[in-house]
């Protein structure tokens, strides 16, 4: 056997939905900041003492305590010995209790095909309806996915039919988090992206969907849109009207709505609230709430529960036959979530009532949590605003900063030299001298011409105002270094 | 908007990769098992009084016990305030105490990249190491993963590059584990059988790998051979003569080699030992040592620990381009396994020692689930083999009996004209008779003009025995109704 000859996989034969996959920038500064981290340790002296990760969505690694009902019902799921425990509140254990009841078997061994299948796809429906005000939901529509990561791919993979000279296109509204771009390279589609209206606060802009839709459609087939309500990365709610101009363009131009609406309830601001996709959808009539195809997800990795560990999330299909759901169940093999994932988010949808011992600590937990974001996107929005250089829109949802840098020509032309993003280029530089660590805008698409940096909303008030003037004191010499 | 004409997801419109999957029969035979089950609760008459399932995989839901110690400390990793609990052992809490400090952030809710992609691999790779008494492993090669299933597609569908006319071939030697033909289908590959030698008690046979080989050549590129060592559904634990005549046909026909050893453990006959292929390939030396690709996996779902709803498993590659694994590696994000997946991963790779509290417990709870095995597959090799009809080979591994059953001609013809496997068609009059549910051969693949079922051995032994009987007695019956 000649050496090499008879190897199978090799870098020259893999399938180019894996070869052309790109790794975020973020990736790469986190080698350089694994390098400092290092230096920090053996005494190298540095601008700063230590680290600060301002980039992470791991909320729980980040400070954010888990919700302590999720984990003592999930705690008892596990073990169950421990209803006989006299430190876990009754409330705690009955649910234990009637989840293991409802669990194929009794168990979280199993793959709990039964569960994940009828009993908690029931249970999702009933939250759907209560949520929208009665827009009715059929548990046959449902189906239960071991978070969205995993079930995005799947989804598209089965949308995407087109192939050389003409791929189907898959629309994003950008920013947005860059695992839809991974999704749209493995499955081989074409990615369109729009921008969102930042002057308007990132509110959806069907002008310019309208403008990128036509543009790709001289190369390739658009057949879905993509967006995030609240937004990921920007934080942004969109309004009833925005919805309505977007299900409007999708009918006009048949696309499907692929919508993320993981932070449902992680909205803060005074006066903003989530009005879902499919409400407005319902509420617009025939012949939209009849023909408009939306397929929106919810997770328990969303900003509130942060429990992405744990890997569990719904997606609702409207408007889809029923004989393209048998297709999706049959392929369902590949989905089945964790058992512990299913319950957390049964456990999300239906927390202690009023009266339950749990209730009070549950709504407290959830509250200061949503309480601790307003205040730190509020001190974001004031200390970033200041003076001139970076502008950060208001902040309604999620956890994110995503303020838009100004980068001076002379810093661009250097990062070309390095072959770097402008962003990137600025965020290695902001590593290097403040030990403060962000992503940049170009791993979730912007504007041409525009720069952003995401700051993750997690330290602490008092440091986190001193990262934010840091970042704001950087910039300005940054600033004066390349003008 | 005319009706239909803007829907992006209709079943004409989805790619071949869903529309082509096959639901398993299975499936079916479930279904009627839910009608007989509704008959049963409203009294309609039976020749039986309830439904015996002797199909589940789902090891816990059909009676066996998780391990303790690992349901313990999932427990306390969950809910860390079990810490201080006086109820649990002293090195579960221990256990917990430095998982839960090698966690990234020390907490399950994150995604735990820094745990899945050092830390883990590491502790894999030592274990492995162990296990093949020293031949090298190195961390850089493992991956951690949410389980087999979604991992077998991913990386098939790194290897299937061909399109028509000529697409790449995925050869299984069958019976084989369904979830392969599913991934074979989604990832746009043929499927080429190769039957394993049912005369010789299940094993390899690389003449008729080889005559499979040639075969297909001519219609298609065949790249991967696919093996389960031990066998599910064959239990039949390969002999090192087998492994290396495998391993010496990969080498001359350039084929990878992707094996299921999740069954490693679990290996109960006595005289009977599971050999790796890794093993066996480095111990054939150069070139094959260093030549023949070799991709192996490990899984907490395994017949011993069972956790297959906690979702986790490793991959091992073999003689892979570091470029390769780096590809791989870009793609891992959609890998991730929930954190208690992994940490149930660490602990049956590192159980308690002797002299830990849980120790003797931990190896009592095992032998016992081999024990009990043990005598199941004995019973079934005696009752099974009584009188003819009914053959079944040794089983030494893994939880199946899968005898081979006589089906006379005119049963096949009456299968045929309700365009069902004979297999099938058996099943099904199997359960109307006697309640008792098991997977046809069918699903799994077998020689052809051969039938077979997958019997389930969890049921305690008495009644075992009764089932084991009641099959017997009930193809005695069949065989002269269509005979």
């Amino acid at each position: 056997m000649a050496a090499g000859q008879g190897k199978v996989l090799t870098p020259g034969r893999l399938h180019r939905r894996i070869t052309d996959l790109k790794v975020p920038a973020i990736e790469d500064i986190l080698k350089q900041a694994a390098v400092i981290k290092q230096e920090l340790a053996l005494g190298v002296e540095k601008p700063f003492q230590e680290l600060i990760p301002c980039y992470s969505e791991d909320h729980h690694t980040v400070g954010q305590k888990p919700i302590t009902f999720i984990r003592q019902v999930a705690a008892v799921c596990a073990y169950p010995e421990l209803l006989n425990s006299v430190n876990l509140p009754e409330d705690v254990k009955q649910r234990a209790r009637s989840l293991l009841e409802e669990l194929d078997g009794g168990t979280i061994g199993g793959y709990n095909i039964g569960y994940a299948m009828r009993s908690l796809p029931n249970k999702v429906a009933k939250y759907i309806e209560r949520r929208d005000g009665g827009v009715p939901a059929s548990p046959n529509n449902v189906i239960i996915s071991w978070g969205s990561t995993r079930a995005i791919l799947s989804l598209m993979s089965f949308i995407v039919t087109e192939e050389d000279p003409r791929r189907t296109g898959v629309m994003i509204c950008v920013p947005l988090h860059p695992v839809y771009t991974d999704a749209i390279v493995q499955c081989g589609a074409v990615k369109v992206e729009c921008p969102l209206d930042e002057e308007n606060g990132w509110a959806l802009d069907v002008r310019e969907i309208r403008r990128s839709l036509y543009k790709a459609r001289t190369h390739c087939t658009p057949k879905v849109l993509c967006i995030a309500n609240p937004g990921n990365p920007t934080g942004h709610v969109q309004s009833r009207k925005c919805i309505e101009e977007v299900i409007q363009l999708a009918a006009d131009e048949n696309l499907l709505l692929f919508v993320d609406e993981m932070n449902q309830d992680a909205v803060f601001a005074p006066g903003f609230q989530f009005r879902s996709f499919k409400k407005v959808l319902f509420e617009m009539g025939p012949p939209y709430s009849e023909e408009v195809q939306l397929i929106s997800f919810h997770s328990i990795s969303n900003t509130v529960f942060g429990e992405g560990g744990l890997r569990g999330a719904y997606f609702e299909f409207i408007n889809i036959d029923e004989e393209v759901m048998e297709c999706i169940y049959a392929n369902v093999f590949f989905w089945h979530p964790p058992a512990l994932g299913m319950i957390v988010l049964d456990l999300m949808l239906h927390p202690p009532m009023p009266g339950d011992p749990s209730h009070y600590t549950f709504v407290s937990e959830k509250k200061a949590v949503l309480h601790k974001l307003a205040m730190q996107a509020r001190l974001a929005e004031e200390i970033l605003n200041i003076g001139s250089g970076i502008y950060c829109k208001a902040i309604q949802g999620a956890m994110h900063a995503f303020p838009r840098i100004e980068i001076p020509d002379n810093a661009v032309k250097m990062a070309q030299t390095q072959g770097l993003e402008p962003d990137v280029f600025f965020c290695r530089q902001l590593l290097d001298k403040t030990g403060i660590i962000v992503a940049p805008g170009s791993d979730f698409g912007q504007a041409e011409g525009t720069h952003h940096i995401r700051i993750t909303l997690f330290e602490p008030l008092e440091k986190l105002k001193t990262v934010l003037t840091s970042i704001k004191d950087f910039h300005k010499t940054f600033l004066q270094e390349y003008s």
